[in-house]
This record gives C-alpha cells, structure tokens and sequence, in this order.
C-alpha cells in the first residue's frame, strides 16, 4: 500500500535526498517538506525534491492524517524542539522517524516531550551521507544498498516499524534492527571516533608552521582524512555531545593504544610496529570483500558520515 | 638523450610500476630488474615490466656502464643492504637514486656505506602508491601528475639530478627539490602519522568484542582508515623507524589536539567543538582545490602511501 504523505522536516542531504528518492520512485502520494529557509523550499520545489513545503511546521502537520510518516531530518540536538510541535500529529496516528547518528538522545529527547516513545516514533539511521551538505548535494540514489538502522523499542507498533521499514526498502536501502545502546556503541567507534580523529589530524597539522607545503604534499593518507574533515560542523558538535559516553570510552580506549604505538616507536620497538600492522592488515583484509561489494554501487567517490 | 639503462633493485608497486611505466614508454634501451625471488623476475619479464632480470644484483650491477641509473625500491630499512653491492658501480659512475619514504636515513645509510653521499647518488621519493602491494599491483599510469620529491645535497653532481629528473619526468610525475630534512618533517605529518592513526583505530575495533558488527556497519570515515591499514606492513614498520623522530613530534602534537578534545567532550564544552569543527573545514576547503584538481586524473579509488 503506498503511503499517504510523508513530512520532511529538514532538507540538508539527508533530508533532501530521502524527499528526492521517494519522489523520484513515486512512493508516496505527496512528499511535503520543511525548511527554516524560503529560498530552500522554492529550490527543493523546483527540482522536484518534494511536492510542496513550508517554513511553518504548525500549519504543515496539521493537514497530515493517521499513518502519513513525518521523517525529522534536523541536525540531532534539535530533535526535541522539532517533538515539541508533534504532539497534535502523533496524537492522530501520524507515524514519526528520524535520521540522526545518535539515536540514545533522540528517545530521552522524544520521551521528555512526550512522557515516554510513543508507540508511533521509530527511531532510525541511515549510514549514508557525503561530505558536502544542504539542498544542492541531494542525490536521489543516496541510499542504494546502504544501511538504514531502526531502533524501535518493545512497545512500538508493528504496524509503525513496517511503514517505516518499506520507506526506506522503497529508496533502495538494506534494513538493520538493533538496540539503541548497541546502535550508539557501533557508531561511536566507526564513525564518530573516526571524524573527531580527522578533525584533530587537519587542526593539528593546520597549525604547523609549514601548513602550506603539508597540505600541498599530502599524500592519499591525508586526503582521506581531510576529506571526512570537511563534513558539516554543526551536525559533528551536536554528534558529539549526543553520544558523549559512548564516543569517550572509544576516543580512551584508541588513546591508550596510541600511546602504546608512541612508545614502541621511542624504544625503537620493531616487533611490536610489526604485529601491530599485520594484525590491522590482517582485520581489514578479513573485512575487505564486504567493502568491495558495496563499493561496486558506490555512486561517487565521496559518500561517508554518521 | 635516452638514458641508456635503467636498472630497478626491488619489484613491488614502486619499483615494478616505475619499470613498467619507463618501458610502455620507451624512455630507455633497457629497464633491467632485481628480485629476491625468481617468479617475481618471470612475472615482470612475461608482463612486459622488465627486459631482463636476476635474483642477483652483482652480476646485473657489472653489467652497467657510466650513466646508467640504479633505482633502489627495496623497503626503506634495506636501502643500506643494497648499497653495500653498489661500490663498483658507483665508482664507474653510474647514477643511484631511491624511492624510499624517509630520505633521513637513506642518506646516512649512504653515509655509511660509502663514506660520504656520493656525487651521483640522488634521493628521491615518489609520492604515490596504494594499498596494494607486489608485482601484481602495477601500473603504468601510477605516476602520472603525481609528485616525485628529490632530495639532492649541495654536493649533488648536477647531471646526475638532472638525469633522475628526466627520469621521472617521463613517466609524467611532477617533480619538486627539497631539503632532506624538510622532506621527513612534511612527510611524517601528512603519511607517516596519517598511517599510524589508521593502524591503531582498526587495531583498536578489531579488538573490541562487537567487531563483526563494528567492521560491518561502518561507514565511510572508518572505511577510508581501514583502507590505509591495508598497506604493507614490513614498509610501514621501516617506515616508523626511520622517521622516528619527526614521527614522534607529529604525534606527541597530535595527542595534546587529541586530549583537548577528549576534555571538551567530557566537559560538554559545544563551543570549543564547533570552533574546532569550523577551524579544520575551513583549513580543508581551502586545499580542497589542489585535490580536486588532482582527482580528476585519478587512475583509480585506490591511490596513497607513504
């Protein structure tokens, strides 16, 4: 059954590029969105990113009925304003999804506002993204073969998980359930931690003396890390303080194996440099193949967030 | 003029891609090459890398006439090994450069063997490579608009520059000189470290008891560490050795970033974050073109190193 309206409230990448993908593969009858910018909505209306929009959300969710989805594509640490103007919806029966990297905040966030989860509110994320950001990088195709983790709870309607389920199924994405504590662990270390390194990396090096010629000399190494450093800051500030606990046990855990590394390199400790490398080496190969298949649909070179 | 003979000691990627790249290109009237191991030389021969080549560098070395370059591509910590055969050659004046990573301890290595830095014997070191390794990686193409460092002294026979010069030239890389020491310091910050933060984050998830589910929800930022971590680990293992000492400045500096960070996060300090966050985008994007400009003749996804 095709979905009624689907609402989405933010049109950065995600946002925009989940709106665009479902009009695109006619999923649903309207896709309407919201944008805090104007000249965002007439842009995302005259691409065909969604039928209609807002900056008004009030006026917006009022036209929506009983199993219309609304999709909060903000950054993560304004979910809960984005809750606050929810309550006449999902007292109706609109079902309610969003798409930030951390989804522990979301639930203390929708359970404040609401008194608990509601039945309604399935909490999701889709691993997909790019270091360009906002309405011009949409790309319809975004979510091909990518991941998209629901974290719905004991008490969420089925009902619900499945509407949100085909959205996503319908856009091209494989579809994971976990826990949200496993779902925040997860990302904290592969994705999180990663971009709070390359962040560091390209601060510490842009302060040196000779900036100029390391940027100019950077070799693939650097690139890669200047390239995740490159993601949008707002979104990585509130990643960051959503998943606090999370991400601190990871950056302590690399921390001390940092300063393991540091000091096998003064004792000039050649077996250990050794067994480190070839234990990485040997992780990553026995990951490779997973890479490599999903590589083969990559649709450009430059996909990562979350 | 056409350089007579080109004899390539080591047939991994570098040396094997650069054998290759000079022979498509018909640069010289022979490219000769050096393995330890007889299938490799068969490999080389029966692909087109090589003209002609042994297991056994002396007899090839007596073979070599005044011109003729050497190209040491044998893994940094063995360069010493190699040049301990190359006194007669030297002394008919054959010219020697190197591709390794560190030209620190390439020289006193040099040094060591011959006394001084011979007139004739040119540093060097391709910036390029991938996380592939051997015989079986290469490609013609694997220079080409990439930068090639020389580290020439002030001693430096000016023919001899200039014949490794035209070397590189031919094979399309683009060359800068540079100072020895400011070659390691450059490189330590934009490869070396890069590689050893990679090594430690997979080392570290590899460790932890969800990896499966670690390697297998991650995103782009951990993906693009785990493909450095792929690289050769007896290179990178040379590589940490000898350039310990600019290595361990980069990385003590790193780990004081690192630490105020981790602080800022534990202290849910926004404002240094998103300040921290702007700061390195802003120092990205102003680099992003010479990136961009140099993505666009990438061979492939899979280019760094050293």
């Amino acid at each position: 059954m095709k979905a009624r309206r689907v609402l989405v409230v933010g049109l950065g990448l995600i946002g925009g590029s989940l709106a665009f993908a479902l009009k695109k593969r006619n999923v649903c009858l309207q896709v309407l969105g919201i944008s805090r910018n104007a000249a965002t909505i007439d842009k995302a209306v005259v691409r065909g990113v969604i039928d209609r929009g807002a900056t008004d959300i009030d006026a917006m969710t009022a036209q929506l009925q009983e199993g219309d989805i609304v999709v909060i594509a903000t950054p993560t640490l304004s979910v809960k304003s984005i809750c606050e103007k929810l309550h006449a919806a999902v007292a109706k029966g609109v079902i309610v999804t969003d798409v930030a990297s951390v989804k522990g905040s979301v639930v203390s966030d929708a359970e404040s506002v609401f008194g608990r989860l509601p039945e309604n509110f399935i909490p999701g994320h889709p691993i997909a993204g790019s270091e360009k950001s906002g309405i011009d990088a949409v790309n319809e195709n975004l979510f091909v073969r990518h991941q998209v983790i629901l974290t719905p709870s004991e008490k969420s309607n089925a009902a619900a998980v499945e509407a949100v389920s085909s959205l996503w199924r319908a856009v091209d994405a494989e579809l994971s359930l976990m826990s949200v504590e496993e779902h925040d662990k997860v990302l904290a270390l592969t994705s999180h931690l990663p971009h709070m390194l390359a962040y560091t990396l390209v601060d510490t090096l842009a302060q040196r003396s000779q900036n100029r010629e390391i940027f100019r000399y950077a070799a693939g190494g650097f690139r890669d890390f200047t390239r995740i450093a490159g993601s949008d800051p707002v979104m990585w500030h509130d990643i960051a303080l959503a998943n606090r606990a999370a991400l601190l046990s990871g950056l302590e855990d690399f921390e001390q194996h940092l300063t393991s590394l540091r000091c096998a390199i003064e004792n000039s400790d050649g077996n250990y440099l050794h067994d480190l490398f070839v234990r990485a080496k040997s992780a990553r190969d026995a990951f490779g193949e997973i890479y490599a298949s999903r590589q083969q649909v990559k649709q450009s070179d430059s996909e990562d967030k979350q």
